[in-house]
């Protein structure tokens, strides 16, 4: 084991799930700290792409219906080739098996990979041979209601929650685009044998934002704010390219301004929480690599010690969702979009000739009448009245040429979604933080974590571990906690094993009550980087802890640096 | 459909989850407002109840492995009473559709469910006769990984990831009794026939929090703080007290501190949010209520148009979870209390005598001694030297009294748990926040939510739809926005129709932009409660809005009254 992880379960990051029973591949708890890191990201992420955006965010059932993933193709397309011991029974993913044991990277068909293990003779890891590979949908499947019941999934996807809902949501947008709506949330993929830890895992957190906009105008109104940001890139040819967004936009490197609008912004936010963006570049997914949704797709990657991993797509679906959702409910999923004017057009109609019918059809005639207007024309056109097929010959109608006013039509929007994967990220933040340094003389671990995302975000410390120190502690502890920091009372153990304590997990701030502090009505503040205090008067530490947390200001603002 | 929930699905609080495919029973959307209501009360319930509690907030898998269930009991005891009609094969629980049918109060066993069927002759409402009743586990089972893979369930509460981790979590806290463990997130239970709209859910959301004491100080060090608060409960013989709940406990009402400790802070946090206490009652479980793992179980129930619903149940589970987990996974999971002083105890031993025990037993005669230290006393000892049994008689030892000192012992904690049905006291919120008054002569719907947990805080709004009012109007809410308001712009429609559109959907404050913002740099802010506006300068409005929304000040407060 790292020693990162090790040191992420001992101090309560990260644990192995139903670890008294043997664990299950697959699944973590959060543990209090990872769980503090997760959420603050998550709330990072609703600031930058809910409530700075023209978005909504919405919750849906973790089980959808059957329906629901036939018509989104995952009940047919969301599969993996499985390999299973005829010996020892045990089933692997075909492609992970065959890179580990022969490091060839195989397609993702059956036919592929029969082809590879008969070249091979590639045998179980127990020395059996494989039955003929076959295909395994990743969904969890389950039943609702009594009996044999209804059958259902859980959701490999938050998005899927978003389509549904398009209309209903269409509405609370009242039918403007462009909007976004996003979803914070569990997701699942029964993988077939996982072995990566936290990083494939079969329940996960996703952040989905699904970003409707009109086919014809693949622009964001904040498009102007990144494109100066300079982005590292690999194409689909994998040719890397470090350039501005704009100039990735005009050189066609990312397809329009929407795609690379959400390359910056995502870009903006790992670095925001803690990514190290010398371990972070975008790379377009290959044509045979994208998901059956989308026509383009970039993913965000970063480097770690499993090498580089993707924690974002950024994929443009197009309007594929809404018209399999279409398709298969019956329901109307357009949009209208009205034009900025009214377009006129020429057309040709047929006008009827009333003293020609009127005679021939009696009470039918006005009927007739009205069928026309619409009617398909030609020599001679033919309506239905009453169940009953109607010909008229020239006769009986002329056709003229109108000017008509079009004032907008229907259209299926197109979706961009960057989807995050909140379980990579945050652990990934925690590898870019982990870090070592020498204090005096001592070797220190110290998590780098930014401090607007530190699960502990402020340590209280009495000097001595007896009073008056440990009641005065106390008493500032459950004073910052009532105004809403995230604080830790300790008073166990010397004031430097403390300190490097609080260091390890990542505690920007450690405030200690010592001797003074009853002379003056003051406290220390020390700073996890640096190591360096100032003295601070009580009254004045809550304003100044909740600007020094909320920036990345030396504490030297706050007051005299009294020990280095 | 009630006025009420009209309002909610056309506004975007709540919606049918897979309306397009036709629905499903037991499972809702949270739209956006009422995903916004949501969040605010589960940030509030983490304020009271893990960041002010010595308790610390973890999050584990929605799936798990079965063993769990089996230790908890629910794969057995996790059940109701189903009958199924023997024509058109639909299913209904037993026990509701009595109650609907006869409103007859029927226990929940198969022998009571057949004998109230044939004594009624109760028929499926297709005519048809029901089968024998049968017991459904109320578990969603799934299957992970490959094949036939390992069985897996849904959880039913969030309660076991919590108990599951004990070793961790107590590791965590170094030991140390009383601590807290909290958990916000999704729980399933498969219903049979649900049909109460959103008050019985298939797939829900809850907040527990499992309180672990040592079991002989069952007192909780902030009790002083709620004891004197006045409370309505109902004790299991069904009589109603009104009373503080010091009373409570002395009177042996509510059977010990803890107890009382987390109906007074239940209803503090009820109250919070925006439950009418009027409404409002703590009702003891009777004795052939409570779950199997309960001795004692206090339920917060609200009262509401579907009646008096329980919306949190506050329960003494005793050691009963930690003790089958200990028994089901062989792991201790016991704590070790240090006494406050040591104890002395005197103790009968057995001491070896070397000079008889060495010529007879020659180098087994060491560990004989040692075996010796520790055995069972009695006029011969047998101890195990090797693996072989060597028997010794009282001429190889003598038997004296001493003294021995015990600085502490082993127990199995006991947990108190609140747990927390969110949509049920969100419904509730909503329920309890929505009137109706006359303004201007007109009726006017307004939902009175407290200002902290509305979804939309503040409206901004131009006087009129046009340059340059719109313009500063996005300026503005796009400032709010960047300081972590939830804004929301509106610009369509006269300014009375905008008004009534939020006062309907909860906003406290509407700002709006009139000629005079042009002229002096000012807005009006407007209140929805009492509708009197007043004018302030726009460089106060950020923090103006941050104390209005986190108090219930008059608006009069920060500037004067200019329209009532």
């Amino acid at each position: 084991m790292s020693e990162l992880m090790e040191m992420l379960i001992r101090r309560g990051f990260l644990w192995q799930s139903f670890e008294i029973y043997g664990g299950m591949a697959g699944f973590i708890d959060y543990a209090p700290l990872g769980n503090g890191l997760r959420r603050k990201i998550e709330n990072l992420w609703r600031e930058f792409f809910v409530i700075n955006e023209r978005a909504a965010e919405i919750d849906t059932p973790t089980v959808g219906v059957e329906e629901v993933f036939i018509a989104s193709g995952h009940a047919t397309s969301f599969t993996d080739v499985a390999i299973e011991c005829e010996r020892c029974g045990r089933v692997f993913r075909a492609d992970h098996y065959i890179k580990e044991k022969l490091g060839i990277e195989v397609d993702e068909t059956i036919e592929a990979v029969s082809e590879v293990l008969e070249m091979y003779d590639l045998k179980c890891e127990c020395g059996g041979n494989f039955k003929k590979p076959t295909r395994m949908n990743l969904m969890f499947s389950t039943t609702i209601g009594p009996g044999r019941g209804k059958k259902g999934y859980l959701r490999p996807e938050t998005a899927q929650g978003m389509f549904v809902n398009f209309k209903r949501l269409a509405d609370y947008f009242r039918g403007k685009l462009p909007f976004g709506v996003a979803q914070i949330g569990r997701a699942y993929r029964n993988e077939i044998s996982p072995r990566q830890g936290v990083i494939r895992l079969r329940e996960f957190n996703q952040a989905e934002l699904e970003y409707f906009v009109n086919p014809k105008e693949k622009k964001h109104p904040d498009f102007e704010k990144v494109k100066g940001d300079v982005v590292r890139l690999v194409d689909k040819f994998d040719h890397e390219h470090t350039l501005t967004l704009g100039e990735a936009v005009e050189k066609g490197i990312v397809a329009h301004e929407i795609l690379a609008y959400f390359i910056g912004k995502t870009r903006r936010f790992l670095l925001k929480i803690g990514i190290d963006d010398k371990k972070l570049r975008f790379r377009q997914h290959k044509d045979d690599e994208r998901a059956h949704y989308a026509v383009d797709c970039w993913d965000a990657e970063v480097l770690t010690s499993y090498g580089w991993i993707e924690v974002v797509g950024i994929a443009d679906r197009t309007d594929y969702d809404l018209r399999r959702h279409s398709q298969y409910s019956g329901e109307d999923l357009s949009i209208f979009i009205q034009y900025p004017e009214p377009i006129k057009i020429r057309k040709r109609k047929a006008v009827p000739k009333m003293n020609k019918l009127g005679p021939v059809f009696k009470n039918k005639a006005k009927l007739i009448a009205e069928a026309l207007q619409n009617a398909e024309l030609g020599e001679e056109i033919v309506v239905e009245i009453g169940g009953e097929e109607v010909k008229l010959s020239r006769e009986f109608f002329d056709i003229v040429e109108v000017d008509e006013e079009i004032t907008g039509e229907k259209i299926v929007p197109h979706v961009i979604e960057p989807s995050f994967g909140l379980d990579r990220i945050t652990y990934a933040v925690l590898e870019h933080s982990f870090d070592k340094d020498i204090v005096d003389g001592e070797e220190r671990k110290v998590l780098r974590l930014k401090r607007w995302v530190a699960p502990v975000e402020v340590a209280v410390l009495p000097l001595l571990s007896r009073e008056p120190f440990t009641s005065k502690a106390m008493e500032i502890a459950a004073k910052l906690k009532s105004e809403g920091f995230y604080v830790e009372y300790d008073d166990s153990g010397s004031i430097g094993r403390r300190y490097r304590r609080f260091d390890e997990i990542g505690t920007p701030f450690c405030i200690t009550i010592d001797h003074q502090t009853f002379e003056d009505d003051t406290v220390t503040i020390r700073d996890r980087d640096t190591t360096k205090q100032i003295r601070i008067e009580i009254r004045k530490l809550s304003s100044s802890l909740r600007e020094l947390l909320n920036t990345e200001k030396d504490i030297s603002e706050f007051g005299e640096i009294f020990r280095e």
